[in-house]
């Protein structure tokens, strides 16, 4: 799998950012370790999640780009598979809820994508996707169970291994699992003594109870903040994935997602959506203590205004 | 005065942040041009004011420094010449109006400096700095008028040069002329046909009027956002290098000031005071239009909530 994750990276080459790594002595002071932040809130859409995207829909045939692509998503996928469709020559459709926010089908229709909306309530979503792709021979490009978008989400903590060096530990932000697999492939790939921790809302723990127990679990709908984290459960490829390459998974509460959101923007004048701050969540308030050089996947920093007045009022 | 920024540098190193450059491809598209952002919002104290701060306290005798520094100031200068002072060895007594924001306050005194108060509207803080320091033997750091001072902030553009290779234009915040001064002289050492622009608040425009007029006006209390920019005018150091090192002066509306941090918020995902982004206003409002590359100083960082929260509802 570590050779998928550095194919990947040879195709992300000049196309996704190279996105820095920030460190802030304020961090390091109050957690009692050198923290090096890997900024996908500064890559292409505002997360991590073109690089799985572009990494899938780049290797398409030009047959496959032109009957075209359909994904689901509402989030941050959706814009990454519209971005990486344009710029691959495929056509894109995205099936969103219908009670999607009007910015997120604005910005998926800005890159020339097609929104098929349902109702969430009495549709599903992957079924709508595999029913118009039977019809019309569309590629599906799930948001994360699938091993071409796990190969290109592990290139982000690959730029951080080579640009920062051997760590000690990365904690790694888990919703289906994509980024934290591949994420823990290849940092087991560049330095097997690292230490790769998964980490979840407290409110979204399906993740680390399929991992403590070894058996699949399911939360749906968590009330968390942490948008991105909302999936239901791990996936047939990336759980075995987990199992095999991540070495812990821990928890964190609201308050200490909502207090790491407002520490980046503070302290580290970071823009930091709330899933992709749990692995400093999870510095700040303790629930995972390490010595050493500590790497963090700051995932996105797509907030919406509201959420953030939410966080500042805190 | 080139070779007392490349001194300033060669003191800098290793102790100042080298901040990152950033780019933004929508940043490009929007106004037509290579747009390279120097992130001092990610400097030591959350802005450039570290760089002068240290560059003229560490060039202080011990015998100075154990008598001590002085200076008066409500904003970033403060806390930089309260860290520059702990990090050499020197005692620190700011100057501070009796109303300044308590956050301010402890954040300074956090860095072990004294501070005194004075009421605004009956006493000058500048006569209390200069009585205290000809009693007490303190050295004054003054917030901008030094050429230590403005040796130190040149800094900035100095790194931007090196980091970014050459700029057609670069485009500089203006409150009392020592970063636009300082990155004037810098970018002139480093480039010469380079372009260096002060952006100034409509509101506060009394470096944009002494500069088209050669004679030094004044602006006194002006109802700018951008707080950094409330400086009444340029000073006797700053004024003539202004004149002789700066290309341009241009003024940004207050919407232009809002829009700016309000995209680099949601576009770049950068948290930036509003006088950090006079630069950017200067393009998205087309205040200042340029083809090719434009290096941006995006000054600082601090923010405090309310203002940011008012900004985010637009």
């Amino acid at each position: 799998m570590f050779e998928q994750v550095q194919a990947a990276a040879a195709r992300l080459q000049g196309i996704a950012h190279r996105t820095p790594v920030i460190t802030s002595r304020t961090l390091d002071d109050q957690c009692g370790a050198e923290v090096l932040l890997k900024c996908e809130n500064f890559q292409r859409v505002g997360a991590f999640k073109f690089r799985g995207a572009f990494n899938v829909i780049s290797q398409l045939s030009d047959a496959e780009k032109a009957r075209g692509v359909i994904t689901y998503s509402s989030g941050n996928h959706a814009q990454a598979v519209a971005l990486a469709c344009r710029m691959s020559g495929a056509r894109a459709v995205v099936v969103m809820p219908d009670d999607a926010p009007a910015i997120k089908r604005a910005a998926t229709e800005g890159y020339g994508a097609q929104v098929i909306s349902y109702d969430p309530d009495h549709q599903d979503r992957r079924e709508i996707a595999e029913r118009l792709a039977a019809e019309h021979g569309y590629t599906i490009v799930p948001p994360y169970d699938h091993p071409g978008i796990v190969a290109g989400q592990g290139t982000a903590a690959l730029e951080l291994c080579q640009d920062a060096g051997p760590l000690d530990a990365l904690l790694v932000p888990c919703g289906g699992g994509g980024l934290l697999s591949g994420s823990a492939i290849a940092a087991k790939g560049m330095s097997p003594a690292c230490r790769v921790i998964g980490i979840e809302p407290e409110l979204a723990d399906d993740a680390t109870r399929s991992f403590r127990t070894k058996t699949l679990h399911t939360v749906h709908h968590p009330p968390t903040i942490a948008d991105g984290t909302r999936t239901p459960s791990l996936g047939v490829v990336t759980f075995p994935l987990v199992l095999q390459y991540v070495d812990d998974m821990q928890t964190v509460s609201e308050a200490a997602i909502i207090e790491a959101v407002r520490f980046l923007f503070f302290r580290a004048k970071l823009v930091v959506e709330p899933s992709g701050a749990l692995g400093v969540a999870a510095l700040i308030s303790g629930a995972v203590k390490i010595n050493g050089r500590v790497g963090v996947i700051l995932s996105g920093g797509n907030i919406d205004a509201a959420t953030m007045i939410q966080i500042l009022q805190g």
